[in-house]
């Protein structure tokens, strides 16, 4: 069952029929929906299982992405993270569950593929690929003087006063360096992630469910652990907080400050869209539906300093702040051994190496990949049985910097 | 309350904030997202509450609706049903809580207004209007030969043959002159419309709820009361019924077709959507939700015997067959002291008038009306108190007909 053609979502039928056999559903309501090997379909059809709030693209033309596809990538060979046996780029796709990928340089469509459940002009779950987007949000209001990363999040948010982010500043909370009690190992079927999600309405609850029932009453919930701002621990809550911090200030939704700041200036091709709990509150931290090619357009914006199509869509400096990355120190502890000297700043991943990439990267293998160097960008959806990153990285990133310096050969 | 002035939904305040406070929230949950005046709210934030399957207007350019707005038509002045009282066009549209409206004029927009919480970018919900593009799909699988009307249903839907549409052809489905038991009385919280809301997911089931939690399931319930094929009886699963037929012999989803034969050729200018039941299936009966002027430009297209822009959108056979109407001698007995006349046939609602009136309607005012005559089409969104179209025809379709003669004068 295990690898990507016996999981094939397509062959196993899920959805299929008017109705769908009862072996072959996908639903929230059993919490099918985020099970493997469910997952190879719910992700790419998310609408149909969650309210969710559209992005509008608004009505001018799309920034097209010109098209020139290459058949030399896929022979291209890798030696995967713990692994001698050397690997194929085509084959890495299929050992990753991808559901589509798209590689531009210098901002040309050199690869695109869809597989499973997904066809470009379908949204795919981008999980916490989400958390890249409010980063960038966050970094842009700093910029504007709206916001003062030194000042604690309860200068916005005094419902927060009782919880464990009463004494949090924004700026670790942007860059997640506070101490919060929360579990959010996926395996575990008791992980704080789960009451979580169910508190959003992402995975179901029980009648009996005496829990909160919306985001920002869960967050009121989470209890410090520790001491902020000493170590990087990876908590979505800090994205939920953070997006609760740009609503109340900017006053509008994330949905709006998405679709007037990045997805119209950017000539997005496709509206957006973004899971919403049962009280309207968006989902900061993992709600992004978004068609590939344009988180590929939103990968080369942050290439190119923020501009796209000319046009300068993000302030430089926005891009710059976030490009600094976070603190490698306070990173290195955090048990990221895919990931050696990395940080994590503004709710980017960056890799503080030679070619000075950055990435957006979100469960079960969404991944937004800036090559700088190589004047590469890689978007990617997945719907890989493992959540965690570590264990899709070994035959990703390597895959990427083969890639890479492939291109940067032929420069 | 009950003006559309004080039940502004702006005004109100509903799902303002972040979150919004306890008092201004609409939600699917607990109900509200029903109610009046919350449905001020949520007819237009539809997808923001539930489940929805999006129907994909494809990349061709939009097929501009010219705009010549009209300042005279305010002042136009018409006779209220059972009212000497003479009543302005622009007071109708208050009377009536229209959230939208749109006026062509031989296809210019000479009119068109937006109220409460609708924007012209947002979807709003559709209502029964759906219903009209379920029976225009049928007739024309009809007319292709891939459906004969004469045929019982359970043909194609054998799940059906223990229910009241055993013995019901698909022709008395598409002209809803099945005789079954089904209170569709929206002012009963006990009658059978609440039942089949529930199973499709539209209204909240109780946790001890052992009823069915689906469309499909819900259909199987419903039994036979009388002689199918003498009246007409307005019953909203016939038309889930007609959705299911049309799935199974098409194979496709409506959304699917909705989408590939009217959606794209006509050049829709946003998707649309359509609501969805826990497991996928679509509310054939209700679920349509799209922006107001790509309605008008179906209406439209049907005012032009399948025509727009130019192209054969639909056969013209189709849309003759749609308006020779249904039997008014079935229709009289009915109850619809409204519309005298009138019958029902393909979903649609037929005047049978010197202008050759017809009409898709909707709970609350949803409307597409159709005057051929005055070469002159109207949709219109609304978010009344009372579902009941029988509350709103009187301040609506003479100020239709006023219009009409208007617009004849001066040709």
């Amino acid at each position: 069952m295990h690898d990507a053609q016996s999981s094939d979502p397509i062959k196993m039928g899920w959805m299929q029929g008017f109705p769908p056999a009862e072996s072959q559903r996908v639903m929230v309501r059993d919490a099918s929906a985020y099970r493997f090997p469910q997952i190879r379909w719910s992700f790419s059809h998310y609408q149909e299982l969650y309210p969710t709030r559209p992005i509008d693209r608004g009505s001018s033309p799309t920034q097209q992405l010109s098209l020139n596809l290459r058949d030399d990538l896929d022979a291209i060979c890798f030696k995967p993270i713990g692994d001698n046996e050397p690997m194929r780029w085509d084959q890495s796709l299929e050992k990753n569950f991808t559901d589509g990928i798209v590689v531009l340089h210098r901002g040309v469509r050199i690869y695109e593929r869809y597989f499973g459940a997904l066809s470009e002009r379908q949204h795919h779950l981008c999980a916490s690929v989400t958390k890249s987007f409010v980063g960038t949000l966050a970094a842009w209001l700093i910029h504007d003087g709206r916001l003062d990363p030194k000042e604690p999040v309860i200068r916005w948010i005094p419902e927060l006063s009782a919880s464990g982010f009463a004494q949090a500043t924004l700026e670790q909370v942007v860059h997640m360096t506070t101490a919060i009690r929360y579990d959010e190992t996926y395996a575990n079927p008791e992980a704080d992630i789960w009451k979580h999600l169910k508190a959003g309405g992402v995975f179901p609850r029980l009648a009996n469910d005496q829990g909160p029932n919306c985001f920002t009453d869960y967050l009121q919930t989470v209890v410090q652990s520790g001491v902020h701002g000493q170590q990087f621990a990876y908590r979505t809550p800090n994205t939920d907080v953070l997006g609760w911090v740009l609503k109340r200030v900017s006053n509008q939704s994330l949905s709006e400050m998405i679709a007037e700041r990045i997805w119209q200036p950017m000539g997005a091709e496709r509206d957006a869209a973004i899971q919403i709990d049962s009280i309207g509150f968006e989902f900061a931290g993992g709600g992004l539906l978004a068609v590939l090619r344009d988180l590929a357009r939103f990968g080369e914006m942050m290439r190119l300093d923020g501009q796209l199509g000319g046009r300068q869509i993000i302030p430089k400096a926005v891009i710059r702040a976030i490009r600094k990355g976070g603190e490698q120190a306070k990173f290195a502890n955090a048990g990221y051994t895919t990931l050696p000297g990395w940080s994590y700043g503004f709710m980017w991943w960056h890799a503080h190496d030679e070619h000075e990439v950055f990435t957006a990267r979100g469960v079960h293998g969404q991944t937004i990949y800036i090559d700088p160097k190589a004047e590469m960008v890689i978007a990617r959806f997945a719907s890989h049985p493992i959540a965690a990153n570590a264990h899709i990285d070994p035959h990703s990133l390597p895959a990427y910097r083969a890639l890479a310096e492939h291109l940067l050969r032929e420069s």
